[in-house]
Order: structure tokens, then sequence, then C-alpha cells
């Protein structure tokens, strides 16, 4: 696991969006897990409901009314993390050959996982409002044929960091509507804004039913605990918890009741402020290095998001980011190539760099690594 | 959960086959997690491979070596629950129309999983024996078309608690060969044999790598941690991990660092000691009351187990046991149907009836009441 160590002469990751171990509330599930494998019956040991443990599903309920969602029990389906709400959506709706629209670039596993059902992907552009309505609209004309499905990520995108503006959520929900539709709101990052603010989320906005809201404690609190949450109406509620029955029975009940006592606990108010500082004050270093770093070089480009925990930068078009890939390693730096992010393998002198995970002071340290890659290739800008 | 409360004015439920409470060792793992939950940089919190935690694959392999099962790394894959293993098997074997051999009757959740894929199932009859392989070949040749999936729980069936036995296995290993077909091995029962004895897996036994072996520490330990294994050739394992990172990214890692310090602490054995004679006890004690409750009607048989969880009831052919549970109800005790062990709504006169999740001693009066809403509905035998 070179990749995952520290820049005291090895690698710093820019890799992955994994939580910081410092951010991970260790000590404090370890108080809980007392707490929740003490309770009567063993019951954190045994099977639970496919749709969720109750005291999780109303601590969701009361978390979500906590940021102005008004959520009813029958819209929500606990999941094994964000992932296994993507997967539902997708066997309950992707046939063979339907259009499925994702933004582009977009989330690796989003794209595997339409492939997995065989779905047929349009890739739409994003600009810093997020997905470009204006050429989905061009692009679905082009293809002669309306989509089934439309991935978006609509707060701090996986991989740019940008947000999909309110206008643009507004028209793509009429969009939805016209085409007969429906939205898979893929949105892990929704609570990481650094100002806490978040604009109105699709599912919130929607009155025709037309919108699934993947969600996640992946990001916010435990990726490990494997725990996310689906809303959809009820009908889709009921059909997807069918379908989670045939796939895992349920999901994991030590994990599920660890966070409800998390949530009881009134802990995740502290928990999200420290992820937004503490990310806010990472983002601000790689973006203030970067400036140092490629400030001089023409056609590079950063994203400087609001939240979460990644920035798109872009490269003069000549970079072959997965060459790029391979030097940076040499000189001790993690990076994704931009091609991953496209299931046309576009992107090529893109790279998604996550601010989240490497230490802060190791972030400046890294982008200069970076920069020595790159010049190693290309001679200096 | 009126169904799972005790014989004090309750139900007795003999409708799943949960471990019962006092068999989960939920105070040892609550000192393990304090452990588990102690171990630097976060990592029980954290993403893991998707392929499982290294010390809890090594764990697995060791076990299964411990029965003289000697198994390669590359053919191990941890997953979320014997669940997810039937799931990655059919997701990537059965298309639409494939045909699927199931034993008749066998698990609901198998039946549902594969319908899920579209694949057309083929019931094959069982007798003391297990699967009728004899009866396989002849359907078969009556379908005009070979199966590319069949599934099988070779050992203490669900629902009937039979055991296939070792001609038949190796008659099954030959059939799979002759078709081109592969064989899903799913044995989350092969540890609780009574006298701890098992014959050789299908498994060990193959040689042309055509089983997927499907098992979990759900019957054995604990099923709300929601941990298993699948066996298979390495390429197949290949895919299949592939396949799940789509599905849920990787396994809770807190349940698999629990397993796994659960079995390097070598607490398996007396685990498994325990809950083979607890199980042995309950199934004596249901064949005593059987007796003793319906030893005087004619047409009524039930096999007994040598291991397992649950065991069959036929009644007599004009019974319709969906009509029977609704009354056994009333009658406060719990019983599963045995249509639901069909996909063509067979056995409305059989009955499955767990054993291992009452408390023994509530036994005897759940068979009574059960021949009394017999009684109500048909008279006195």
């Amino acid at each position: 696991m070179t990749l995952l160590q520290r820049a005291d002469g090895h690698v710093v990751s820019f890799a992955t969006g994994s939580t910081p171990a410092n951010a991970l509330p260790t000590h404090v599930i370890r108080e809980l897990s007392s707490v929740v494998l003490a309770e009567p019956n063993a019951a954190a040991l045994n099977y639970g409901p496919t749709e969720g443990e109750r005291d999780l599903r109303a601590a969701v309920l009361e978390l979500l009314a906590g940021k102005g969602e008004s959520v009813d029990e029958e819209e929500l389906l606990i999941t094994a993390g964000g992932m296994q709400g993507l997967d539902l959506v997708c066997k309950l709706f992707v046939d063979p050959d339907d259009l499925v629209v994702v933004e582009s670039p977009t989330y690796t596993n989003a794209l595997s996982t339409i492939a997995s059902y065989e779905g047929t992907v349009l890739e739409v552009p994003v600009d810093a409002e997020g997905l470009r309505v204006d050429r989905l609209s061009q692009l679905v004309s082009q293809a002669g044929r309306t989509p089934k499905l439309i991935h978006v990520i609509p707060n701090h995108q996986n991989p740019t960091g940008l947000t999909l503006s309110l206008d643009r959520r507004i028209a793509l929900l009429s969009l939805a509507e016209e085409w007969d539709a429906l939205i898979l709101e893929d949105d892990p990052y929704a609570w990481l804004g650094f100002d806490g603010d978040q604009l109105p989320s699709l599912y919130g906005l929607d009155i025709a039913g037309r919108v699934v809201a993947v969600n996640t404690f992946s990001k916010i609190l435990a990726p490990g605990l494997r725990v996310g949450w689906v809303l959809a109406p009820p009908p889709v509620i009921s059909r997807m918890r069918a379908a989670k029955q045939g796939m895992d029975t349920c999901t994991n009940v030590l994990g599920q009741r660890l966070i409800a006592e998390f949530l009881r606990s009134g802990l995740m108010e502290a928990q999200l402020d420290h992820l937004r500082r503490d990310y806010r004050e990472k983002k601000d270093t790689m973006v203030a290095a970067l400036t140092v770093s490629f400030g001089d070089l023409a056609g590079a480009t950063w994203t400087d998001p609001a939240g979460g925990v990644f920035l798109w930068l872009q490269l003069p078009p000549e970079v072959d980011s997965n060459r790029l890939a391979i030097v940076a390693l040499e000189h001790g730096v993690a990076i994704i190539a931009g091609t991953a992010f496209s299931s046309r393998e576009e992107f090529a002198h893109g790279v998604r760099l996550c601010f989240n995970s490497p230490h802060k002071t190791d972030i400046p340290e890294g982008i200069r690594r970076l920069r020595a890659a790159f010049d190693q290739l290309y001679g200096p800008g």
C-alpha cells in the first residue's frame, strides 16, 4: 500500500478521496460498540429488516429534517453504502441498450455499474455550473431517442468538485418530465459544503416522483461500516427493498446500530464541522500550491470547489495524463488520470486531485512533485 | 415482532432459522470490538480491499485447511453474507432464459435471485439422499436443452434438512462436465453436522473447475455482521471481484475484522461445538414431539436431519399448508408453508419447521399447537 504512505520519503497520495484516519471517529465508535453490543437479544449480531434498522431509519429522517428535507418513512431504504444504491437503481431501471445520461467526466464506478447492466452511456459535458443541460437536450436530440435514466452528482461532483446550479436542477427536472426519464441523484458530498450551505436537492425539488436519491455515510462518517441510504417514491422503494433482499438480505446490523447511536448522541454536527473545516483548509492549501507550482504554465487550469474532496486539474491539450501518472508516481505523488472518468477515455489531459486524504502539510510538496513530473515529460512550461 | 416472542402466552416460532440470541457470542464480539477499533489508522472504519481483509482471508483459508480443504488465496472472495455470493454467481452466469436447475423444494431466496436475472428454473425432486440425479438427467432430456447452472444445497438442505450423498455428488459433477454447466454449491450448513462430520464438498471433489462454492458466517457466528465467502477458480473469482466492486465496493470492514479476530483467537471450535450440541438437542426434541403429536396421523412423515437448522414435515395430500399456517398462528405457532420453496407453488402439504431458533422447552408445546391447528382444519386424524 505504498500509495497511502506519508511523504516522509514516500508517496503523497492525491489518488483516493478516503476519509483521513484522523477524521474517522474511532474512539467514539469504540465506546458506542460497547453500548450497541450490550443490547438485549444480541440484536446487533442477528438479521435485521431488509429496509434497515428502525432506530437508524428514524435517525436518518431526523438528520434530513434538520436540513429542511421532510421525507416519509416509506421513501427510505438503508443500503450497503452509496454503491449499493447505485447498483439497485441500475438493476431495476437499466435494461440492455437503454440510454443512460452521465456527466462527462464522472465517477468511474457509476460507469462500470451502468455497463454491468449493458446500458448505453451518453456523456454530457459539465462546466462551472455542473451538467450542461443545454448540451444534454442537443445530444439527446442527436441520439434520436430519450434516456431512461439520468445519473448526476449534483454537489461537489466527482471528479471536478463542481456543483449543479439551482436553475439547472430545475431545468433537469423539467427535461426528465418531458422524456419520462428517471434522475439518479448520486449525492455523497452534499454534506461537505465548506460553508455548510446546500442547494435544494433534486429529490426535494421534484414533485413528479422522477428522482431517486442515493446517499451514504461513507464520506461523512466511516466508509468501512458500509451504510448508506436511498430516497425514492414509496413504490420504487418497495421494489428496491425486494431486490436488496436478494442481494444481501440486509445491511450489516452492527454498522447500522453504531451509526444510529452516533446520530442519536448528537455527534454528527461536530463531525461535519470538523470535516468541513479540515477539507476547506486542505482545498485552500492545494489551490495555493497549484498557483505556486502551475501558475506559470499556459493552458493549466483547475477548479476551486466549494466543498467535497477533490478538484480537477486540466493540463495543456498535448498532455497524456496516463503517462504523467506513471512518472508522477516515480516522483512520489499519486494521481488518477482523467481517462478513468469517461467511458470514451476522454480527458487525457485531465487529472483528479483528492485534497482530503493527505496531510495538509504534504500537499504543497505533492503538487511540486507533480510539476517536476510534468517538466520531466514535457519540459518546463 | 410477535412471531419471535417466547411461548409465555405468545407465539412459538418455527418460521426462521435465525441463530438464537444465546448462541450469538455477543460478549466476546464486544471485547473484540475494543481490540479491533484500537488498531492504528482507523483501518476498521475505512475502505478495505474488495476481495476482503487480508487477516480474514488468511483465517478463512486456515479454517478450511482445518477440515482438510486446501484452497489457494486466488480462489477466495469475501462477500456480504452468502446471499451476495448467490447474487454474484447469478449476475455473472445467468442470462435471460438460461436453464437453471434447483432442488425441489429449495431455498426461497435462491429462487428469487435466479428469477431476478430471468433464468428459467428447472425443479428437480430431492429424496433422502438429496437431489435426485437420475431425475435430473431425465428432466434435462425432456427440457431438450442443458442447464447453464445447477444450484444445490448439499448439506442439511433448506428446507428439508437432507444431505446429498457422496455417490450423487460425484454423479452431479460428471453431469456438469457432460453439459458444460456450472454447479453453485450453496453451503451455509456445512459446519452444522451434529457429529461434526462432513462429506467432501463438491468444490473439493471437482477437478474440472466447474464449481463455485458459497459459504457464510451467518449460520455459525453472527448473521448481522453480513460476512460470507466464495470459493471458485481464480478467473471466476477475478470476475466476481470486479462485479462486487460495482455492488458495494467492499464488505463492511468492521465485521470482517471482528470475525478475523474471532478466528485468530481460536474461538470457532467452541462456538461450533456449542451450536452442534444445542441444535442436535432441539432437533431430537422436535422429532420426539412430532412422534407424540403427529405419530397417529396417517400420511404424516418428517425428515430427521443429521445437522442444520430445519426439518420438513409432510402432511396428508389434502392439506393446504398456507391455510394451516394462518390457523397455526392463531394457535400460537409460526411455520412456513411448503409452497414458499417452489417456483411452481408445489408442496402445498409440506411445512418447514426450524428447530434451532426457539427455546428447547417451547418446542413440544409448539408442535402440540400445530396439531391443534391441523385438527381444527381437518379434524383429528
